[in-house]
């Protein structure tokens, strides 16, 4: 056994673990019996302390000194390991542990207020979090920008900078886009009440229909829909509500693009550090090309519009025309999880600016809802009328999740450039997605992205995938296009 | 801190890892996709890697010398992890390691073997685990008897001798009972075809009449009926025959029975060493009085009887009469679990035997089949047809579970002394059981047993519960009077 070989098989059982930790997770939101919270707070904390322990082992250090690798996917695999010992060793065990405990309580309090649209009980406990997660950023950053510090556990390599730049040249064009929309007449709505069992078996054909291959996942219900596990279990979650399949169907859609990447990557990866996605913003890609790009293409919702009926009966929408607009209809809407692929990014790029601007110190936590409201009647042009419509409707900040938004603008930048190179790659997409055929979609990213898993950094995965390097443009171009023939703008 | 905190906090965290590592195993009996089973085995082989370090951690010899429990349940508590750690380091682990791979390969070849009725073809697996398990207990015995090393993991305090004087006591009068029975007209069987959805609607009705919580546990669906978990998450499963709603309803009983134990444990015990039952053979006995003592009781299944009707309709059996001896009606079979309460035993006693020659060396594997099969005829007074209907019909040797069968029998005989003490303390329990009420039988044993967890050794828990020490006489007492009046003999 060399070197490399004995860090190996140390850290194939630490990711053996790792997913073990993570299906507790997937246990407590869907099979979890309600009572057993307390004892399971105690399981998930051992876990973690068994984890804990192993990415700080000392002996990686050594391993990683002695182990010479060979070729791309073990530097690669060495890469991640060394990241994780990194991160995992500059930060104080005690300071860890104190995150832990206020985030777990945060939750709690976070949703309380929300229910209360009480922003005041929330802002003490966010303020804690804050000041903790600013500790934490400067440790990990050693005096370099404490938001990229954190901005690196989501996405590796990229910095807040970067993306100010980024998405400060998208800003302007998408809310000029949201305001000629807000002036064109509105797009039709779906109405009616749909029931539960054609929704769930219209999600599971769709799931299919998408490749998602139950024989190493499976679909069960949860309040929110997530996708959860790597390698050969992974599985997701689904919800429905009567009164819009709409939901049902793009985030079950959603969430198979999350869980195809985990199920596409290279068998050889399994219980490797390359086992899994690249990045929070390339996973993202994945889920919001399948659900944007592919789901709600006209070509896709063509045939979608005929599985619906079949399901539901008839929509009380005139055709496939008509039920292409009610899909990707935009209306004043207060939500990100419910927005519409326009309004978006406009949610997530407000979230980035004030949560870089509490982790800087810039913004005050007890001026972050006044910030807020003004920011979304600037960009959406309509005002916030209530805290759970606004600053309390997210959930992240509450589990201290800073850094982690930018990554889903992120993932729809670079779902852009990767639609723009499978669309030349293969000119006859449109005809096979007008027949439900999702195969040469999820075929061409499959081969382009999902089998390498972690290889390459994220930006080089996109790079490696579309042959150059990721900007915005695809994703406006796309963006206003569609819109603009949707609205007759 | 002192040595006993530091001891304490410890093992609390490998009780919840351990939980962990259960649930792991309920996971993969209900819900794991299928193709996630290599993975899975990564899994489990690193929890109990995790588990094993745990156990043999070198701190804990210190923190047990140095350790000054105060009162019961702190000496119990540290009793039990001695008796833990002195177990976990005397086994090699290069011996553990390979009595795990090869019993985890026994199952499949037992499985294909029972399949294709090939006793051959799973003789040198069971030769290869057998001399396996002999060297462990050699290593657990120092010197003593070896089958009593094995007995000890399953039921603490017992000896081989014992039981073989317990069993011996038995065996005749329950040989004769049988004959007898034999030669008297046969009960009346249920017949018909039975739903699967009011099954489970049943099941689900009596679990909670037998007082199973479900806020701190779940039923699912699964191939074999089991209990897992202890604390706050104890989950059971039951199955459904369309054939024999009998079936599925005494299982489930049985599986409450084992849950109830471990949701009645007193609640300061949780994630201790006390937290969960006593033994296999107690646990047994909880499960065996649930199902059989109340469950099969004249007095409760006049109330079930009706509850069946009311699920099925029309039964074809005349009246609660004639429902109690469909219940209770001892046939020619061949199966232990299916078996009924009167041969359940005396199929426990025979692989006892058999097993114990096996382990001291004086049955030879080769020779297994045909001690099967002889004494089988001679207890049953017919004759086994094929393999899978004897030695090949259960799954114990194949995993290696030795010392595991008697813990059936003797949790019958702890059942008869439980029940004749429950009906010196409770004389109005027929009445209630013929209600439908089962909480004054539940709550003695909850009171009586199930609080104290593993706080005394099972012998002596059964002990301090009726007052006396037990012995096989009660049981044997409620079978002879039982079939006698249901036979008319």
């Amino acid at each position: 056994m060399t070197a490399f070989d004995d860090l190996m098989a140390f850290q194939r059982e630490t990711e053996a673990l790792a997913q073990v930790a993570g299906r507790l997770g997937w246990d407590q939101e869907t099979v979890m019996p309600r009572g057993a919270a307390e004892q399971r707070g105690e399981e998930n904390a051992a876990m973690e302390g068994v984890l804990h322990a192993r990415r700080t082992d000392p002996r990686i250090a050594d391993w990683l000194e002695a182990a010479q690798p060979e070729g791309p996917a073990q530097q690669a695999m060495l890469r991640e390991i060394r990241r994780d010992l990194d991160r995992a060793t500059k930060v104080p065990a005690k300071l860890a542990a104190e995150i832990a405990r206020t985030t777990s309580l945060g939750h709690g309090i976070w949703a309380e207020a929300r229910a209360a649209e009480d922003v005041a009980a929330f802002l003490p406990t966010l303020e804690r979090i804050v000041a903790l997660r600013r500790e934490e950023a400067a440790a990990l950053s050693e005096g370099g920008d404490p938001y990229d510090a954190l901005l690196d556990s989501y996405e590796p390599g990229i910095t807040g900078a970067q993306l100010d730049a980024l998405f400060g040249a998208m800003r302007p064009r998408l809310v000029a886009l949201r305001g000629a929309v807000r002036e064109a007449a509105p797009a039709p709505a779906l109405e009616g009440h749909f029931a539960e069992e054609p929704q769930m078996a219209l999600t599971r054909e769709l799931a299919l229909a998408f490749g998602y291959d139950l024989s190493r996942g499976r679909i069960d219900k949860a309040v929110h829909p997530f996708s959860s596990g790597s390698g050969q279990d992974v599985r997701i979650t689904t919800r429905t509500q009567p009164d819009d399949p709409f939901n049902a169907i793009y985030s079950t859609i959603h969430e198979v693009g999350h869980a195809a990447y985990e199920q596409g990557v290279d068998p050889a990866y399994l219980l490797t550090p390359l086992g899994r996605g690249a990045s929070m913003g390339v996973h993202e890609s994945q889920s919001r090309i399948y659900e944007n790009q592919i789901g709600r293409s006209r070509a896709f919702t063509g045939w979608l519009f005929g599985r619906t009926q079949s399901h539901f009966g008839d929509l009380g929408l005139a055709d496939a025309e008509a039920f292409h607009a009610a899909v990707n209809r935009v209306a004043d809407t207060y939500i990100r999880t419910e927005s519409d692929e326009l309004q978006y990014n406009l949610h997530v790029m407000l979230r980035f600016d004030l949560e870089r601007a509490l982790i800087s110190g810039d913004l005050p936590v007890r001026d972050l809802e006044a910030a807020w409201n003004d920011r979304f009647e600037a960009d959406f042009g309509f005002a916030v009328d209530r805290p759970s419509h606004g600053v309390l409707q997210d959930v992240h900040w509450s589990e201290g999740l800073f850094g982690y938004f930018p990554t889903y603008a992120l993932g729809n930048v670079y779902a852009g450039c990767l639609e723009a190179a499978m669309r030349r790659d293969l000119p006859d997409l449109d005809a096979a997605l007008a027949r439900g055929d999702t195969g040469p979609a999820t075929g061409w990213l499959r081969q382009a992205v999902q089998r390498h898993g972690a290889l390459r950094l994220p930006r080089e995965t996109i790079e490696a995938a579309t042959g150059e390097a990721p900007t915005p443009e695809p994703l406006l171009r796309y963006l206003e296009e569609k819109f603009s023939a949707l609205y007759g703008l």
